[in-house]
C-alpha cells in the first residue's frame, strides 16, 4: 500500500534518527513505502530543510546504485552555548562540594535530558570523521560514553580497573595517576576492541589527565587509534598530562574545606564554534 | 513565521521522540510554529497514526487548557519476538561462554541498537505505570538502566559496592548474594533519590537475585517503593531470592568447564503479550 507524504515524514524522521551516521539507501525507503525514488528525494529534502533550520542536524544525499541519504546529528552554536550556559548554571552550587574539593555531578550524569543533549553536542566536533568504538572508564564515565556512542551509532566499551569472571581474557595496562602519582592498573576485555579501531575517549571528568593517558596506552595496545578525547568537566590541576582533549566545563574548587566553587566553560565552544 | 505541515510534522516527530512520557500542551507546539490549534491537533493525528501502524508508540492528547498530547515509547509483539529471537541467537554462542559458567554479554550490552531496542521494550510493560527513578547496580546493569530511563525520561541511579568520594553521603545496605550466600554491601548516594520515588530496578544478569533484592532493601531505606524489577538476561539456580520479575532471555550453562550454552525466551514475551 503507497503511502502518503505526511505519513513517509513521520516514518523517515523516526527511522533517521534511530540510524545516524549511516547510509541508508533511496530504495530502502521506496520499498518500505512503495514510492518512488524520486518523491522519496522530495520527502529528504524537507527533513534536510527542518534540521538545517534548527540546528540539529545534517542529511546528505548521495547520488548513484551505491548512494543514499546519510543523517548526521549535531548541535548548532546557539543551542550549544545555551546548553553549556545551563549546565554551568546548575553546577554553581555549593552544596555539590564534597571534602576533598569533589564535585558531586551523578545526578546531571543520570538525566537522560543532560545525556542526550551531551551526546548531540559532543559529537558535533566529529561529524566528519570517522569512529569505531568510544572508550571510557567506570564508573561514572560509562552513560556519557553510551550517550556519545548512541548519537555515533557505534558501540562503546568499559575499562575496569579489575579483571571480572565476565569479561574474559583481559589486556591490561599500568598507568600513573597524575595528581597523586600512584601507579594503577586498567584493563580492557580483550575481544572488546578490533585492531585498527578508531576509538574516541570520553570521560565525566579530567584532573592530571592520568585516567585519559591510561587509556590512550591502552587504545595502542590493542592496536587502535585515538581519534579524540572529550570531558564533561576538567578541575583544576598543578600537571596536564595531555595536551589535545576538549572538555564541556571547567570546575574549580578548593582543597581547604571550604565549599566555594568557580564553574565556567571549558574549551569546547571557543574549539568548535569559533575558529 | 508560519511553518508548513509537512516541516511541522518533521519537527514534531523529533520533538516527541526526546521528550517522551510528557504531557506536551498543543500551545507549546502552536507557538513554536505560529499555527492554530486545530491544524496541531491534525498533525498529531498523522503521527498517531503511524506509530500505530508501526507500533512503535501511542500518542494521547488530552482536551481542555491544562491538556496537551502524551506519547508513549511501545513495542508492538511482532517487533519484540523478532528482537528477542536476534538476541538469543546472538547470545547462543559457544565462544561466549567463560570459566565458571559466566557468559559475555559486554558487546550486546555496548551497542546502541541492541540498548535502543531494549529500552522501548522494557518500558512497554509500565506504559501506564508512573515511575520516577530507574536503579541498577554498578557496572554492568549501567547501559540497561540509561537506556531504560531514556524511554522513561526519568533519571535513573547507580548503586556501587563501596562509599566514592564523588557521591557525598551514602546510604548503605548489607545484603546476602543468593548463589554464595556470601554477605556483601550495596550503597546509594543520599541525594540520589528522594522519598516516596516509585523505582523501577534494572540489571543484567539475574542469578538467585541477591543484588536485585538487596536493591529492593536500598529503595525501601530511601522510603521509596518498587514498581518493578526487568533483567536482560536470569541464569540457571537452584535459588530464587524474589518472584517478581520479568527476564529478556534464560541462559543456561554448565558449571562443570564445558562451554555449552542453552539459550531460551525468559518470561517477558509471555507475561507482556500473551496474558
Amino acid at each position: 500500500m503507497k503511502i502518503r507524504r505526511a505519513d513517509r515524514l513521520v516514518d523517515m524522521t523516526h527511522y533517521l534518527l534511530e540510524h545516524p551516521r549511516e547510509l541508508v539507501s533511496l530504495n530502502f525507503f521506496a520499498e518500505r513505502y512503495e514510492t518512488a525514488k524520486s518523491s522519496i528525494s522530495e520527502d529528504l529534502a524537507i527533513v534536510r530543510r527542518v534540521y538545517k533550520t534548527r540546528g540539529t542536524g545534517d542529511l546528505k544525499t548521495y547520488p548513484g546504485a551505491a548512494g543514499g541519504v546519510y543523517y548526521t546529528p549535531l548541535m548548532g552554536q546557539e543551542e550549544a552555548e545555551e546548553f553549556v550556559k545551563g549546565i554551568c548554571e546548575a553546577v554553581s552550587d555549593e552544596s555539590r562540594v564534597l571534602p576533598g574539593g569533589y564535585v558531586y555531578l551523578s545526578d546531571l550524569l543520570g538525566r537522560p535530558d543532560v545525556l542526550r543533549a551531551t551526546g548531540r553536542l559532543l559529537t558535533t566536533q566529529y561529524a566528519n570523521q570517522e569512529i569505531d568504538a568510544v572508550m571510557t572508564a567506570a564508573t561514572k564515565g560509562i552513560p556519557l560514553a553510551q550517550a556519545v556512542a548512541n548519537e555515533l551509532n557505534v558501540p562503546f566499551v568499559i575499562v575496569r580497573d579489575d579483571a571480572k569472571v565476565t569479561e574474559g581474557s583481559m589486556i591490561s595496562v599500568n598507568y600513573l595517576t597524575g595528581s597523586s602519582k600512584r601507579v594503577e592498573k586498567m584493563a580492557l576485555s580483550k575481544r572488546s576492541l578490533r585492531s585498527g579501531a578508531r576509538v574516541l575517549i570520553v570521560d565525566d571528568f579530567m584532573k592530571a589527565g592520568g585516567t585519559v593517558q591510561g587509556m590512550q596506552t591502552l587504545v595502542r595496545e590493542f592496536g587502535g587509534e585515538v581519534v579524540g578525547t572529550a570531558v564533561f568537566a576538567e578541575g583544576r590541576s598543578n600537571v596536564r598530562l595531555i595536551e589535545d582533549y576538549t572538555s564541556l566545563l571547567h570546575i574549580d574548587t578548593s582543597l581547604d574545606g571550604s565549599s566555594s566553587i568557580k564553574v565556567s566553560d571549558g574549551n569546547y565552544l571557543e574549539r568548535i564554534y569559533k575558529k
